[in-house]
């Protein structure tokens, strides 16, 4: 069929690419004119505008915005007003669900249809293929399959689940027409809070077997830190590049994101020059504001986010009020030097902690 | 080379036909009779008794311990009764590594070598293979690493690292040499405990996809529960079946553990006739614990074993001193019912919460 | 000076009697005309509706309305019908600030100041007087100034704070101009997130101690719980009762709540016949979701508010979703009967956890 | 009666100061002469060495020891040395209630008592008197109780808790024998477990205000943070330092605790030149392991904890996993500088985070 595509960064160019080896037709436009012309290098039919996208296109239209989220809104108002009646507008960008459902009201009055996808796979996807999240009317979501399954993985080698017999089901083809407008970006964003989970975990239990050695390293003995009570249990110089290595075979945590911190830690095994602030990118906030509005519990997914913000000392005032009350109760100095505490000496402890 | 096994439950049965397959030469012994018989009628030698086991084998022997993690400084006792310096006594099981680094100092005293083994892959390692993190000293290890090679999944299809070149190492093959007596069992255990938080991060997620529809339900409006917000944003009718299945494809959040959530749900698309009390086996409270021991945060691990707990009621307590405190301030009663407020009504709220 | 009371419910009235004491001259509304009639009988003129409610006021009026937080939006619509620029409507319900931003805004086109003011003090308040939170402009805050000194504590009997000296600042008497319209409720909402953090970290306490004798009570061993591994640590019977009425002399952590912990505890030492189920209210919620957008991590405000959640069932699916997945991986049944293992029996564990 | 104090530090000379003041007889001893001679010139007979301390006391004798928990293994040893059947050592610094089980144990087959006596008050407590929670034989308790009640608080100025009535209770005077010989020891444990979690809650609620401007501060758009969604209401300049006073008047969260954060930021309204390293001193460490052995939820406290660690820097290695993970897919950078995406821009998001 064919198909706008609007953005032609690395995704959008990839998708682009996909569908045309497919044998779908590709309009496409960018801000950037380069962009434009190597796909058009590579069969696309180039716009110059979006007027001039619409007048290439055959009704029922469909565009596809793969842009950032903090444009969609402009450019949906821009790529509407070329648009028709029956026309499909659909936003394969991290939109949030919330904007989606706004949207999607309001174009529904103009006669034009909204599709929200939530699109989930990396710079891997062009090769892997892209899972898709789908939102949006029923008559839509019909129009636009055969797109959706050329840019899904399809079956792929993925063993199938075990119960499931009979004519593949779109989900196993890897898309899904989730619900109404905003469930796509709904699900995408559930996702990406789970991935926050996940990569929190996995980290974590990183950070304990990179400690493993605590019993080994000499400390100074400092009243910052309670004394490693039981050093003789932390003995374990564990090279964590190959433990990722090896959990990917056969282990029950085997997954994509493991298969990812294995190639950091292969590429840079002390993982030194990282500063270790970690971005985050709007998700995992909705996902937790999602949880609390309904009021579901979500400590990990909450936790992981919150780990986030902490990483790039956020949760710096915090610390100092924690302090700052220390020093008030029990004369407690941050950081004190030195204190080999002898019996009777002043700094017997105060009660407080 | 000669294995001898002890315990022919699942794990320890398919592990002595992985072997033999590969030609290998196993001596098995059971409490049940049944047990040791029908592996014989598969190739294996049996035992009557450990004696009897540590005669059929020629030094040095090799015994690999497949038992509860409960029972297993009993069965090391009496199977070391009966060995003799230069043999290796191997657990496999789910031990505390801190039991590992107490019984290998003991039997090292005797000449005996002891070697971890943490094994994960559940009922699926008899084809999968099982992923095999090993604790002990380097000569035992190198007199067993036949046997590792053939009980480790291998390369399998997984695609190699980026970055890696040159000979496969034992980690990609599925084993990998930890460290000293008990590096095994603690790689394990940080495995599991990795494994509470994903499994915490995709069960939450899907609890919100699952109240995704808390604007479409009728709800009496009560006082136990703020009211929803903005209801217009919560109008979705998810599948959680049909959406884990469609994660399997492509997504960031691909995994085992995934498939395991698409393969419940897809036998029990409701979950119905669960409690929904979720058991621990130990390593994730151990992993706590020595997270807390060597002064390395890990509240997404934390959070994901307190939600076991409290998934089996052990929050009940804490909950009823909440819900009493909540009466004291401003004679806020448990759980009231019919609260429609009106203007002036006696039921203002008194400012606590 | 004179002042309108719209809402008569225990706060409401308990401010009136508070304000009458100290010769403010009030005039009351309730849709409940005996309330009007009681505080007739105290002294206030009573209005019967709130066209009477201004005419028996003299211009600049000022009326607080001390309604439930989801009636506040049509009662100040109503209340700024019969009101003249110059007025000033309070809202000391439990507002949500962000109501208040949008409240103020519009009704300041209209000559109408809002303040808004998050009161705490339970049904105490009366004699101890209760903590006021104030956001508006300038102009207003000065003008109410003596209605909120009468209703805050006053200095009492709480000793001044080292470094504190000359005159008696506004917030040693118990209220603040905290900011602009919305500023007193979002105060008054971080000061609830904090009770929910503070009243969950006294109940896990408390919980813990609960079950100090776990060492004492007989254990039917199951598979479901991870057996206690040291049970010679855990032989204490605390009477938690008698613990919390201890911390309230002298101790760190003494404090109101922990007062209304050891009242409870005492009306009902075992705190029999409390379900458990806790509610919220509101601004637990609010809390988390300002910390997610300013992007400050509040893990501590989130694990209390989502306990809450939890106490009332709503992790189950999650739970349920916990418990079908491990029973996926090596046939873990949920609650098995029965599970003294035996070496080599066939419920050896397989890894998974 | 008369006792002797082993350790003159802040705490054991004031508690010497307490007791002489209420007319008991105080023999004292400290490594550091010029303590000794200190309280020799205000009435207490000092000691040279053990043996001197117990010539100078008449059996059955009291010896309490109030230093450093590092200490104070080989300092019972000591003085065990020279006492007789029938004598009491009373541990009052902060050890690990599992040392005071262990040696009861041991001193009880000596016919010596021990005693532990967890204690909380901080500098103040010369005033306040210390609150007590104690562990040990009966006979001990009973035999020290003049001693407790001089310690102690009393009922001072706290009013009384409703429903109690008639003789005034040990707990009401701010002592109680908690259980055998550990079990002061473990209430002073989980009470200082909470206080972690009381001071974490505060601490995150004065961030959040802290950044409740929010919306107000200048922020060149960067894509490590998600944008603010809604700055229109994030828009106060909130005086920490005044609300913290305010809220010691009146309201729910009124506490010691808030007291000290008041007076610290009154003493340091910035809390600038605090590097906000937060220490901790081993008993909010054990509390959490409390919980996991006992199997009972504790998440604010272990949140809490793991706050504590990660102020230090100890969340680093997992947080560099997170970033270097994050670059993995999507070619996500740390910091990236400057991503004013344009729409077709090279940098459209690809859809992990």
């Amino acid at each position: 069929m064919q198909l706008a595509m609007v953005g032609l960064g690395r995704m959008g160019a990839n998708i682009v690419r996909r569908l045309m080896r497919d044998g779908h037709e590709c309009i496409v436009y960018d801000v950037n004119p380069d962009a434009v012309a190597t796909l058009e290098g590579e069969g696309a039919v180039g716009a110059g505008d979006f007027a001039d996208l619409a007048a290439k296109m055959t009704a029922p239209r469909t565009v596809w915005l793969m842009i950032p989220a903090g444009l969609t809104g402009r450019v949906v108002e821009e790529v509407a007003a070329v648009l028709e009646p029956g026309d499909i507008i659909i936003d394969g960008g991290n939109s949030n669900y919330r904007d989606d459902v706004r949207r999607a009201a309001a174009l529904k009055e103009r006669g034009i249809h909204y599709v929200d996808v939530g699109t989930s796979g990396g710079v891997f996807g062009l090769e892997r293929g892209f899972c898709l999240m789908v939102g949006g009317p029923d008559e839509a979501f019909a129009h636009i399959e055969p797109v959706l399954q050329t840019i899904s993985p399809g079956t792929g080698d993925i063993p199938r689940t075990h119960g499931r017999s009979g004519e593949v089901a779109p989900e196993e083809q890897g898309y899904l027409h989730c619900g109404p407008s905003g469930a796509g970006h709904f699900v995408k964003m559930v996702h990406n809070g789970i991935e926050y989970g996940v990569m929190a975990a996995i980290a974590e239990g990183l950070n304990i077997l990179d400690n493993a050695d605590a019993g080994l390293r000499e400390t100074t003995h400092s009243a910052e830190v309670a004394p490693l009570e039981e050093p003789e249990f932390y003995q374990f110089d564990i090279d964590t590049p190959k433990v990722t290595e090896l959990w990917r075979r056969g282990s029950v945590i085997s997954s994509w994101l493991l298969d990812l911190a294995a190639a950091a830690l292969q590429a840079n095994p002390t993982l030194e020059g990282l500063a270790g602030r970690v971005s985050d990118s709007g998700e995992g906030r909705w996902t937790v504001k999602a949880a609390v509005d309904v009021g579901v519990p979500a400590p990990v997914l909450a936790a992981s986010l919150f780990g986030r913000f902490a990483s790039r000392g956020e949760d710096h005032f915090a610390n100092q009020v924690l302090s700052a009350m220390r020093m008030q109760f029990g004369g407690h100095q941050e950081l004190p030097a030195g204190d080999v505490l002898e019996a009777g000496g002043a700094k017997a402890d105060s009660g407080g902690s």
